[in-house]
């Protein structure tokens, strides 16, 4: 036997659509290595752990298993909470009551920062927990990982969606601007290009958190796509900011909401999508504008999965599990690695590396003039969409010479 | 020969998912029919037909057809203009150059209408053309059809859309608001109830176009859903209206736009949305309350489809054509016919039956409190979404006793 005591899951932070495979991943791999561990499930992440409130995942059947594994949205519940010291006292109370020696993070970064917190708390109590960190976001803005477990599905929606946009707009005309999450990082939104496969697609324009963002330079834009497809589709970052650093929705709505780690709520309010829908009527004279806030279909639809997404997810649970039987690290971060074209590796990263730290898009994967990526990003990206990734096709017909 | 004469091919209003399965059928129908007629295809509906402007559907390879048959979106680009008299003149000029004696336009309500304007003006004219008119529209609001080709695929979107919603909500709380497509009719919103799947799932409320909305009640059952469940997710359809019957979202927006059949554009803003948000964070108390406008997504989305409506469509397209060449009536349009369980039939109805007009959800779908559908409509809808449709799984586990 590997693994001495019990072992503890919890999910925190946004849902994606394959945090339910990490789980699966863990729960099969600690059944394999060590099959006397009790593997207890946390309700909503580490608030479920100080209450004591537990889910006997020993006792989950295969079957069970393996549906919420394809299921979105974290099965155990989800938290926003940040663990203080006097906190993680109470959650190693409750460890100790349980034997418990092994506690499984899954969530972004936020939980990787609360993971440690906890770990270093209980260096400091002398309580041996080693604390691994199962990553999982659709920002995929962690430090060190090539990419992380839940933003390709949620990258092949926004694409899948902007695909399906680009058409109704080509039909109908005018312009479309889709408001994707992404709070510091563009990654997201930036995935809308996949979407691109004729010359002549949209998203025509893509703005991102990286680059300042500019009324004029962005009516410009949009006024010279206009004239030469009659129609254009843009993909706008929630996180979009002004000259001086400040996200543009937060001049926009009364009341800003904030969670405990201090990230203002950008999603849930369609007030940029609506101002700018506003600016470039004013502005362009074009009657037809229309916009969309993607908002929380993009991160829990059931049914868009990338095959690659959920095969990482479940791995990286299942190497999680293999880190902690088998290493000596006390705490570590699942990372992806990219060793080929395409392949991936796993490794145990140390918390401090990347917990509550932002990675943002590469200088390499954004074009000079700061509205459109570059094929580089395309070459990142499309690997992780799944090789079934539905493609749009045009009709390709030759005109019929007038007789009038 | 059944057929005598040339085929012209149009698409009008909204696209759907798969209004380019009934393209594909007519065409290929046509050919195996009647392989001497030239296949035109109108670009941007009845404007493609008065400006002159035909792609030569003969010359598409059958792999590009279906091609585009799997892809969402008019193919030949839509239109919203509405024929009149000298417009209607226009275009018989055109097709009597052409010797288009054959009309196939796929369309909702509004091109059924531009549809039988131009039939009656043919007839007026002496001018012998079919007219047949192949339904689409994802808000599923034609008469005498059971249901119109797009609508399952549109539903299938909002279905599972809602299903990923509750799951999200499920593990973080608070109250998620949907809008969701439908001018009139409560068709689309009332899909989100065929996400439910245990006991508590949501969506908890549904209001729809077809009732008077009540901000009072409303508030009154999000407040008892939220505390029986402590979260509570609602589906509200854009069209909703105060007990005057005019639409909420008119009087929230500065300036409404209308099309040439008169319809205020109630898409493409987050208004209403935002606004019930607001009122629920004022009048409940609860902090965490998100809501997203659906807007395109649900018409357009690449990679979303009933395979029921998928084959549906594409057979409406077939019977179009069959009902053209063998049978006697100048105009009508193909109506679906449910005569099993589940099993369809398809007639000719003639145009006057349902051109221009509207269905409403039957009383028998509503619930008394006008805030839910009945098991009624969910045996109407769940047929449509076809047998892949993905459904969600939850976590079935013992909770464990406490310990401290």
């Amino acid at each position: 036997m590997t693994m001495k005591g019990n072992v503890l899951i919890a999910q925190g932070g946004g849902p994606t659509a394959v945090i339910n495979q990490s789980l699966a991943g863990i729960v099969r791999e600690v059944r394999r290595l060590s099959p006397e561990s009790r593997i207890y499930g946390a309700l909503h992440g580490v608030e479920g752990v100080a209450k004591e409130e537990f889910v006997d995942l020993t006792q989950v059947t295969e079957a069970n298993l393996e549906a919420v594994a394809a299921t979105p949205s974290a099965a155990l519940g989800s938290t926003r909470v940040k663990p203080k010291a006097d906190f993680c006292k109470k959650m190693f109370a409750v460890m100790k009551a349980h034997d418990i020696r092994y506690f499984f993070y899954i969530g972004g970064n936020d939980s990787s920062d609360a993971l440690l917190i906890i770990s270093e708390e209980a260096a400091r109590e002398k309580y041996p927990l080693k604390a691994i960190h199962v990553p999982k976001t659709i920002d995929n803005d962690l430090l060190v990982t090539d990419h992380t477990p839940g933003y390709a599905s949620a990258a092949r929606f926004v694409a899948q969606a902007f695909a399906g946009l680009t058409l109704d707009m080509r039909a109908l005309g005018g312009v479309y601007v889709g408001i994707v999450m992404g709070r510091h990082a563009g990654f997201l939104t930036a995935a809308a290009a996949a979407a691109r496969r004729y010359e002549g697609d949209g998203p025509h324009l893509l703005y991102l958190p990286e680059r300042s963002f500019s009324l004029e330079s962005f009516l410009a834009d949009v006024r010279r796509v206009h004239e030469q497809y009659g129609f254009c589709v843009v993909a706008v970052s929630e996180g979009i900011c002004d000259a001086s650093g400040q996200p543009l929705l937060l001049s926009l709505v009364d009341e800003v909401e904030r969670d405990a780690h201090g990230n203002a709520t950008l999603s849930g309010t369609g007030a940029l999508g609506d101002c700018l829908s506003k600016k470039l009527k004013e502005g362009l004279g074009v009657s037809r504008v229309r916009c969309d806030t993607f908002g929380y279909l993009q991160r829990s639809f059931l049914g868009c999965v990338s095959p690659v997404d959920a095969a990482e997810a479940r791995e990286a649970g299942e190497k999680a599990v293999q880190f902690a039987a088998f290493g000596q690290e006390m705490n570590g971060s699942v990372t992806i690695h990219r060793v080929g074209d395409y392949a991936t590796a796993y490794r145990l990263t140390p918390l401090v590396e990347l917990a509550g730290k932002t990675r943002y898009m590469s200088d390499s994967f954004i074009n000079e003039a700061g509205n459109d990526i570059t094929p580089a990003f395309l070459e990142y990206v499309r690997p992780l969409l799944g090789k079934d990734c539905p493609v749009a096709a045009r009709l390709e017909a030759p005109r019929i010479a007038g007789r009038c």
